[in-house]
C-alpha cells in the first residue's frame, strides 16, 4: 500500500483503534503514513480531521484508510458522512448494534474503555502491580516474594525487566525479576532467595549472538559483553534452569507480547479468566 | 449481561482480541466473566476452546460473546461453523475483506502485529524508551535528560513512574520523571537541572485528598501524608508549573491512557504521526 495513509480517530485516546487497527493492517505488506487524532469529541474538530483527511486524499491521489472507535453519535456521524474522501472502518457501530440485539438492550455510549478508571479495582490492581514490579526488578528487594505471581529469571540484559513490566501494566501481573549471575554459576546453585518459590519461576533465555550485541551497547569491549563470556553465561543459566525444573523460553525473536501471553498460559493459566 | 461469558480467542497473543473486545463491551453495563486462549493456532486447539464455549454455552443457558482474530482460514472455520455455540465477532475477516478489495490485493494472512518483532526498528526503539525511562525514574539521573522526548514533573506519588513507563513501552517515548519536592518549595525556586528543558516539562497534580490516600498506603501517618501537607505541596506545585509556564492536568480521575495520550497530543504533536 505504497503512498498510504492510515488515520486512528477516536473521541477517547485512540488506543483501541491504534491497536486494532495495526493488526489489520499487519494483514498486507507495506508501511503506511499513521495519523493519530485522540479526542475527538465534538463536531467542530470532527469537521477539522475531515478536512485534513479530504486534502490527505488530494495530496496522494488514493483514499486514506480511517480507523474510528466514536461513542458519540452525531461526532461519528460527520466522519462516516459520504462527504469525508476515506475509507471508513466503524468499528464500534459494526459490532455493537449486533452486541445490542443479542443483549437486548441499548449500549451507553461510554467513550473508551477507561472512562473513570481510577475508581476501577481492576485499575488500581494494574498501579499497584507496576509499582511491585519496579520495586522487584533485577533482585533489588527480596521482600515480599511471597505476595509475586510470577518472577522472571535469566543472565542480565536477556529481555525480563520489560517483559515484567509489561505483564504488570497490561495484565495486573505482580512479577519479580531476578538476575543469574556468574556466582551463580561457579556455586553450581541456583540463588538460595528464590528457592521456596520455583513454582512461580519463569526462565528467559537469549541466543548469545544477540546478547553480545546488547551487552556491547551497555559496556563496550568488556568482558562482560564477550561473545565468549555471553556463551557461558547462557549455557550455564539454561543448565541450572532444566536442574532446578524451571521452564524457559528464548526472547531472541519473541516480543514482550508474545513472551508475556505464553507466561500467563503456562504459570499463572488461573489469570487468564478474570 | 449477567451471567455472560465473553472469550478472547486468537492464534497470536489475544492482545488485540482482548483490547477491542473489552472496548466494545463497555458499551453496556455489567461486568461478564473473561476468558483469554491465546496461541490457538492448530485444528486441535481450536476445536477444544469450542467445546469449552459449548460447555458454557449449556452451563449458563445464554450464548458466550466470542472477540476472535485468526489469520490462519482452517483453525478460523473451527470457530465461526455453526457447531460453536457462541455469537462469534470476527474482527479480522469482517474488515480485511474491505481492504484487499481497496488495496487490490491479498492479505497475507499473518499472525498478529508482533511477529519478528526482535527484528523491527519500531520495536526496537519500545525497548531502548523503557530502558531511558527507567533510568530517569524520579530524578535517578539528570544525565541525558537532553535526549528525553518528555519530562514529567509534580509531587511524590502523583502518578508519574506509571504514566512514564506507559508512554515508554506503548508510544516509544523516552519519557523521564522528577520530582518537586518540599526542598523546591521552600527555595520557590524550579530544579534547576531541568530549566534549559521547560520545554518539554508536562506536570501532572492531583487532588490532595486522593494524594493522602495514596501516600497513607506507602507510610501511614506521617507529615509526608498528612493531608494538611498534601494540600499544602499540591498547591505548591501547581503554583510553581504556573509561573514557569508547564501545562499540567490532574491524575485524579484519569487513567495512564488518557493523560499519555494528551501529552502526546499536547507536546509531542509530531509523535502522533509516525
Amino acid at each position: 500500500m505504497p503512498n498510504r495513509t492510515v488515520f486512528f480517530i477516536s473521541d477517547g485516546t485512540g488506543i483501541t483503534a491504534e491497536t486494532f487497527g495495526s493488526s489489520i493492517l499487519a494483514q498486507f505488506p507495506g508501511k503506511p503514513r499513521k495519523v493519530r487524532r485522540p479526542f475527538i469529541d465534538t463536531i467542530e474538530k470532527a469537521r477539522a480531521v475531515v478536512e485534513e483527511i479530504n486534502h490527505t486524499a488530494n495530496a496522494e491521489g488514493k483514499k486514506p484508510i480511517v480507523f474510528i472507535t466514536m461513542a458519540t453519535e452525531d461526532v461519528r456521524d460527520i466522519i462516516v458522512d459520504p462527504a469525508c474522501a476515506g475509507v471508513v472502518m466503524d468499528m464500534f457501530r459494526t459490532f455493537v448494534e449486533p452486541l445490542e440485539h443479542e443483549f437486548g438492550m441499548k449500549s451507553n455510549h461510554r467513550v473508551g474503555r477507561f472512562s473513570d478508571a481510577a475508581k476501577s479495582e481492576e485499575y488500581n490492581e494494574r498501579i499497584e502491580a507496576i509499582n511491585f514490579s519496579l520495586a522487584h526488578d533485577d533482585g533489588q528487594s527480596a521482600k515480599n516474594l511471597a505476595s509475586a505471581d510470577v518472577i522472571l529469571v535469566g543472565v542480565s540484559r536477556c529481555g525480563k525487566t520489560p517483559t515484567t513490566l509489561y505483564l504488570a501494566m497490561q495484565h495486573g501481573i505482580k512479577a519479580a525479576n531476578y538476575p543469574l549471575i556468574p556466582e551463580d554459576f561457579e556455586r553450581g546453585q541456583f540463588p538460595s532467595t528464590l528457592s521456596p518459590y520455583k513454582a512461580k519461576c519463569f526462565g528467559l533465555t537469549i541466543d548469545p549472538e544477540r546478547l553480545t550485541q546488547i551487552r556491547n551497547e551497555r559496556r563496550p569491549n568488556s568482558k562482560y559483553a564477550a561473545l565468549e563470556n555471553c556463551r557461558y553465561e547462557v549455557r550455564e543459566a539454561e543448565s541450572m534452569m532444566k536442574r532446578n525444573g524451571i521452564a524457559w523460553l528464548s526472547s531472541t525473536h519473541k516480543s514482550i507480547e508474545e513472551i508475556a501471553a505464553t507466561i500467563l498460559r503456562d504459570i499463572r493459566p488461573d489469570k487468564l479468566i478474570y
